[in-house]
């Protein structure tokens, strides 16, 4: 595991006094003891349900999952590429009385998956709960579509789906618990025109879910599939679909909490009565 | 309205004292005015949340879901034809303090429907969530199936479904608000060998689900339909599959009041966020 | 089987000297005997082919595919409700040197069915292939569909099709092959806002073909479903949406003949590679 | 474009006597243009019908579809990553007198995609017909699959089929037609247990397929997907499945032949009346 691309952040620790590890001097890559020491913990009861592992815990949906998990007493164990970007979500969940972590993290490097798998589970707790929600919704010609887009959109909304879900997977079935869900969207079910690399990398991390849910199902873990049908409240339709947008004010846009709130439900629901799928899309969405 | 079949118990009086309107001497039949002094109405806070009128109240699926509507303070109007049958249901929701009203009523005749509707919102109030809940899963061979009995099954599952839907639709689109829910089956997606009968009927409903969400999403009613997929914790299956009902002692079978949360989730969904189908199953069965 | 409902006319016989049967002095309602010297056989070696019965000719596609049929070699028994109708039919077929019957039958009506079938299959010859072409796209708004409406659409897209093909199926099971077609739409595996009753009843009709397919299939009978999605050359279209009827001129709407030529390769298929379904729709087409 | 990756033979000449050009002493690696005299062309009144490229033409499927393809008279353009292996193919066609070239190419190298397309329509003909055949299906429990088989997994089935797509349509466009077609499987509609690599990818495919219809249909291409639902009579089902590979003596399996008829089928549709996807599977199989 290379440095640069994992290390955390403690949301819990934002603003208050707490006893805090020094970072080791010398970190060698590739190597998940080495993160030990620049993991904060603090013991509190909410330990003892474990963790909540959100990958691409962005501003909008991911962010909210991660909220919404904290709020149910997890710990909140949080990764995007820039760690950075993972502050106001830390404090947001650490002003609420949460308990959070944050990981620069590439979810598309089977090195880092491991490390951050493997330093979660032995310094924060068991991880209860997976969220893959990466996507990569650039559409495109099919006859000016680059092999590499094609490659990196799959890479990221597919691949790291399958890297985590694995990782997380093999430790979940020797509890014989947990819960793995993953962020599908319109293209998980329909291949539309110009989409033909996001629409191929949703399908194919569908039919991963649907996989994992058949094989896993049985040996105890909960693996799911929400499909998000519709524009969400963020930063990028404000700025690039106003007039979407501005649905906004007639509930016409998706609120990330609401989303997050099918997530918590589908972690909530007794093994006798699992979804593997669910579909959420504004009262007005035509469809 | 045929009185014979569309009568009323008030679960919350079960068992207190309470005060009765007698009944009329004389109820002409298809005039749903004649039902108004049958019906008797408590006045608590809770009628201001509205009726969950439940169609095919059964010992599982049906009672369970009226009860944890009854349970979130909504007054649980529930059908079965034979209103005889719902005693147990109307006492168990009257003794956790929750409001009940049965009704025999058979939900595949219009005039019926019609004055069932009619009644509820003069006398009871607002119908805010309609679950439709009828099933009739009978299998037989495409090559000795009856024509009756093909019919049967569709006007049990599917047009019951139709005609309360509309009926209640009418109302809801009137306030711009309410919600439409429609219990679904593994055969609402697959026609196996000798369900023609059935599978028909649960692909016509789903059909007509998906219609009406589409149409009446944007005028603010909510409708969703959730496949229940595997044994339910039923008498009939205690008796007749006990193999499979010994699964319950692992949670192999679908515990009605595990069902019946998602109802009442889909019916918490804000409209921004709103869910037309999920499914749900034990996470040992084979899908 | 009324008379009135039952009858037939022989595309064979048209503008040639033939032979002809007289009809009896009297024939008794729902008596299948009574059609047999209504019909006249000519021996031909094509008899050999066994009959093609297409339930639903009317001028576009149930038309063209009886023509299709009757050139490869089979005789083309049509029907529609007003036998008048399938004069041209059976004359252009006649004109090409194939053989055709005609009947004036209800799809609806069980007894008509039994009979039909009976008829046929002793007078004319074994029935081969089996296509049911019955639609009744009429869209109405849930909130005004009426439960006749509801009804009637049903009745005629999907109860039609059990009757036949189980009737079809009873005589090709005990041959041990056979062909049995379905007509399907969009509306079979979308519903669409105010398409509640007759995608409803394409659901049904789909689910329908899909358990005979799975229980049929074993026993020889090669059960198919084909969807046609978009507007198709008819008269129809022609006079209530000439917009779209232009687009004919580049090929914007279905060719019957074309659509036809589906079923006639449905039908050729060996049994260790047989289609169950597929689609058909203009290259410009919209889905 | 690695010479050592793309060659080809010239199935007309195998046996015959015929004016060949001599291979160049030294090809330069990259370079299409070195290709071309490598490539022996016989001026045959079929050349107008164009050429029909089937990427991965194995011994069972592919080469039926390559047969199926000459046999109606286009040129059959077949590659492998073993050129050698395709010689019993190119001899199979060129001894009914159909015309055929093989090239030995990787599906999966850009490179060589891009020189393969652009040497077959310089020498050639225009691609009419491009069939892309490649498989994986190899299961894996998702404990224990790798990131490295997960990826060829994809690559092989998906990325090949975007990539020969693509440049294939490229050509297609500029001619305002051409057909394309996919080689789906059950696994392109469901993710079965141990099966999420493949399902994945052919998932994949099928959004590929589905995304390039919707946007290459309008512009006069006709892109198509098969399901094939079964085992197939090959050399590794004989192998390894010797019990179901007894089924063929009842038409238990399928015949590749059989299966590539539809492929033929679908190309010979007229474009107002096309199909997207279609199954094929044994009557006997269980589905």
């Amino acid at each position: 595991m290379a440095v640069s691309r994992i290390w955390h952040r403690n949301a819990a620790t934002q603003g208050r006094a707490v006893r805090r590890a020094e970072a080791p001097e010398a970190i060698p890559p590739h190597n998940a003891d080495s993160l030990r020491a620049r993991i904060t913990i603090m013991s509190t009861p909410h330990d003892s349900n474990g963790v909540a592992l959100v990958i691409g815990a962005g501003d909008a949906t991911g962010g909210a999952i991660a909220r919404r998990f904290a709020r149910g007493g997890l710990t909140a164990c949080v990764t995007r590429r820039e760690a950075d970007k993972l502050e106001p979500l830390l404090e947001s969940i650490a002003s609420t009385g949460g308990r959070a972590h944050g990981y620069g993290s590439d979810a598309r490097k089977e090195d880092d998956v491991i490390a951050l798998v493997e330093t979660i589970e032995r310094d924060v707790g068991p991880i209860e709960v997976l969220v893959f929600n990466i996507g990569a919704n650039v559409p495109c010609s099919i006859l000016e579509e680059t092999s590499r887009k094609y490659f990196k959109i799959w890479e990221m909304a597919c691949l790291g789906g399958f890297l985590n879900g694995r990782e997380v997977a093999k430790r979940m079935v020797a509890r014989g618990r947990g819960t793995i869900l993953y962020t599908g969207a319109t293209a998980s079910l329909r291949g539309s025109a110009n989409f033909a690399a996001f629409a191929g990398a949703k399908h194919a991390l569908r039919a991963l879910a649907q996989s994992m849910a058949r094989e896993l199902g049985p040996r105890g873990i909960h693996v799911g599939h929400v499909i998000v049908d519709g524009a969400i409240d963020t930063e990028f339709i404000r700025s690039n679909f106003p007039d979407r947008y501005a649905l906004k004010a007639q509930d016409g846009i998706l609120d990330p909490d609401h989303i997050a709130e099918n997530y918590w439900n589908l972690h909530m629901q007794p093994r006798d009565a699992w979804t593997f799928e669910l579909d959420v899309r504004p009262y007005m969405e035509k469809w």
